[in-house]
């Protein structure tokens, strides 16, 4: 098997100049291409755990998501793992399954340098509180003191009231599951509702309970039922903290022969597609996946490599058109 | 930092004990129990590397889908990241996007005990070709020489005849997506015309084209459209090779007013749910997705471990009711 000498006497070069391009370092163009023709050439391979004790990084980040069957998160894994892949990162994938245990396991893998660097979706503050000096990047969760990457979910939340509003809504209301995400869908809650308190709109708040999935559909069914006057439903334009939430509450009206949007209208939150890439599920606050996706790679790629960050990005979502909501008039 | 010394005197025990709990081999269940005890209270961490360079396992497996935006295969890796956790190890997740690139990445990952092993349901037969004695098993494609973990396609194609005409359909039509997964959706079909034949069925078979998501729904409305005699379509029971290309074709149903079920049966193939928790998406003959990630990372391990393993692992499918069909005669 050829080694670092081999390559350097093919190449014409210094063993250092060698091992700079192996490791990624600056060296000038003509000596990089000698390098990798010879790499390529005498089929060098670096060995891996020398190169681990010397350097310490393994040039791989663990993803920890809740699951990967909810779209959401699947959605953003796809662009995740393309990111760190551009970067010459490999992807531990790691779902938490809401269990704390997973969390601690990969942060000890981090403390004994076999990850660089931690992207998660799952924390809870406990658990952060040990990461130390350990790269941790966290999107759309906001917690003390951990840098993170989010969108803008208070103006989710506005933002559906103006489209809704704008779209002849006057009555609204706003359903929400109290699940894990509490922190964020709040959020979008108080948007909401400062939207609605700033046009004088009267608004309800529905907690559809701590169903994660929001597939508390029989609980959705019956607040409506009780909603209803004469036949009609006491709102006409509704927001939900997610989508497969939206979705539930989408049935529950279909079921009581609730005209969607003619007599309501319904806006979710995220922004799922068809299988994930098709038409839009509803009308919804898009999240802007793609952009978290970068934004949450390049700051923990940052962080790996001890540069500056910004401690909170907050990226801009916007209004998707998904066949729950009536024109503008 | 504790070493190994100061664990195995905390323990009382041989520093070869020790060795043998922290990589996993038979100890008695007391000395096993009194060397985690004192690993926990020394805070005990192994060097990865050095440990690495001794043993060559990383306790690594790298899991190549397509992408994980496909619900399919986003189920699939829910079960194998849970199944992999279980046996003590981590989950590179590889999206190869279609590009051969990507698979030669990590099968060079391999080669260089990066990786312990490839648990894969994308590769093209060329590049397995150099995998050389690399653990590889494959999820859901037949490759020769490669061990292999598949659902009964072929099953699939004559129980969606069965169902179909034990719910009263006599002229059946297969639709099928022209994809990579063609020997897979090719199987289905064969299976499909071998029943249609043994009952003395009429049928057809439709190529929709090479889009691999089966979106073609221009395509598909188009052929639907030319077999329609007297406002009926001339077939009463379809199946598709995919969930994904059953739901275009009910889409293009519902627009062209044909009735399903009441008019027209329709099976689809995969077993996929609502937002992949909730209702299947239409009836469908489902592949046992648990059954198989459970089978492919045993294999994967049983390979890594130089176990013997069957070449090749068939599981059953079932038909589930989504309601495109109607209820048995």
């Amino acid at each position: 098997m050829a080694t670092i000498k081999d390559v350097a006497n093919d190449a014409g070069v210094a063993v250092g100049t060698v091992s700079k391009v192996l490791n990624g370092h600056h060296v000038s163009a003509e000596n990089k291409r000698k390098v990798e023709e010879s790499v390529a050439r005498l089929g060098y391979q670096m060995n891996y755990y020398a190169r681990g004790l010397k350097t310490r990084y393994t040039y791989t980040v663990a993803v920890i998501v809740p699951d990967i069957l909810t779209p959401f998160f699947a959605c953003l894994v796809y662009y995740i793992e393309q990111e760190l892949y551009r970067y010459g990162y490999r992807m531990f994938l790691c779902q938490s399954l809401h269990e704390a245990e997973k969390d601690s396991y990969y942060l000890q893998l981090a403390r004994q340098n076999k990850v660089d660097g931690i992207l998660g979706i799952t924390f809870n503050t406990t658990q952060l509180s040990q990461a130390g000096d350990i790269p941790v990047v966290m999107i759309d969760r906001h917690l003390d003191n951990s840098v993170c990457v989010t969108s803008d979910n208070f103006h989710g939340g506005e933002l559906a009231v103006q489209q809704l509003f704008a779209r002849g809504s006057r009555k609204l209301l706003f359903i929400r599951s109290g699940s894990r995400l509490s922190s964020e869908t709040l959020k979008r809650g108080d948007g909401f509702a400062a939207a609605c308190r700033e046009k004088q709109l009267s608004y309800e708040v529905m907690d559809s309970g701590d169903d994660a999935c929001g597939f508390n559909g029989e609980g959705i069914g019956e607040y409506l039922q009780m909603h209803m006057t004469d036949g009609k439903l006491e709102f006409d334009g509704i927001y939900t903290s997610t989508d497969g939430l939206g979705l539930t509450v989408l049935e529950q009206m279909r079921r009581m022969n609730i005209r969607v949007p003619q007599d309501v209208q319904l806006i979710g939150h995220d922004g799922l597609r068809h299988l994930n890439r098709g038409a839009y599920l509803l009308s919804s606050i898009a999240q802007p996946v793609e952009d978290m996706a970068r934004a949450g790679v390049e700051t923990v790629i940052h962080l790996i490599r001890r540069e500056p960050v910004q401690e909170m990005t907050v990226l801009p979502v916007t209004f998707v058109e998904g066949g729950t909501t009536r024109t503008m008039e």
